[in-house]
């Protein structure tokens, strides 16, 4: 399993925001739903050894993570406008620490970057940090493929963000010679995987 | 420069279409959309170095062209919704086999994939068409930092405009060993023109 997390740091945390502006209204939704088409989609299919941790840390309620996996999901288009559709279905939920299925294959449930990275070090996962200057992942990417990436969005990562997941010991990578987009970042990864996985 | 060709079958050739539905009644425009995005955005700039080129084949006056200049480029967001409202306002404009400027480095004009490509040609440009089997990008991507990209929507490319293409003498190349959309091909191709001319 691929796992990709993604912090938006203005994302909407409740379902109150217009489709029509997923920027603006929604905080910069449009780069989350961005990232669930670079994530999922090949051209006439949808990568079922995928998960997408989204972590919502906007109003009203600062802390919940919605869970795409793409083994079970459904209603999914690759339009920002219907992976945002889908965003605003698990904000109707009501959210606890424990998991609720909004849509096949969408979970909600509140959270925070620390609960989100401890999970997967208890389950004895590699982890690797998307930043510039990082290893070039075409050098790793044969020992990555089930690997968990952490990305940030528009505002980058926070200096305690950046504490939390250094402490968990995760190498650094870097896909491009330029610093690019979140979205860029993982459809860059699944090519780099997709490639050693043919090795 | 680079240069993207992207065919859409179905875009709409008429502004009147919707924005809050780019994927129905702009006939899959999103895709369009999104081969925007991935040809210019780069984390906070835009690639001045990159044109971009819809083939708009759908109803109602098939056969216009809208060229995007990331030099001359402005009110261009990374959002779907942004390209699309910019697509809108160039097909307001009434078409002649001349190009009209509609907003700050987008144009649009009359024409088809033939007077396209040989605009190319006779300005002795690369050609390079995206096909499944094609040469391997990464073997070749330091000879094509200033060639010309085709590529098909979702319903690829017809017979017809497949032999228009081959009779340039368009090299052949592929990027993934999957079938993907046309804007993860896109930024695929930036990714390793960027790389190779790293070297």
């Amino acid at each position: 399993m691929r796992d990709f997390i993604v912090i938006g740091h203005k994302a909407s945390t409740s379902s109150d925001f217009s489709l029509n502006d997923l920027p603006g209204s929604a905080g910069r939704m449009d780069i989350l739903c961005r990232c669930i088409n670079s994530a999922f989609f090949l051209s006439h299919d949808i990568r079922t050894d995928v998960q997408v941790h989204l972590l919502l840390l906007g109003q009203p309620e600062p802390g919940k993570i919605i869970r795409f996996n793409g083994e079970n999901i459904k209603h999914l288009n690759p339009d920002e406008r219907s992976s945002g559709a889908l965003i605003k279905k698990a904000l109707e939920k009501n959210v606890s620490d424990v998991e609720t299925q909004s849509t096949p294959g969408v979970w909600i449930r509140k959270g925070n970057l620390k609960t989100l990275l401890d999970g997967f070090k208890n389950e004895s996962r590699t982890l690797a940090y998307l930043r510039e200057g990082g290893e070039d992942i075409r050098e790793i990417a044969g020992s990555l493929n089930d690997a968990v990436f952490i990305l940030g969005d528009h505002l980058g990562v926070t200096d305690e963000e950046e504490e939390i997941i250094l402490n968990t010991n995760a190498k650094l990578i870097s896909v491009s010679p330029h610093s690019i987009h979140a979205d860029h970042c993982i459809l860059i990864l699944n090519n780099e995987l997709d490639r050693a996985l043919e090795k």
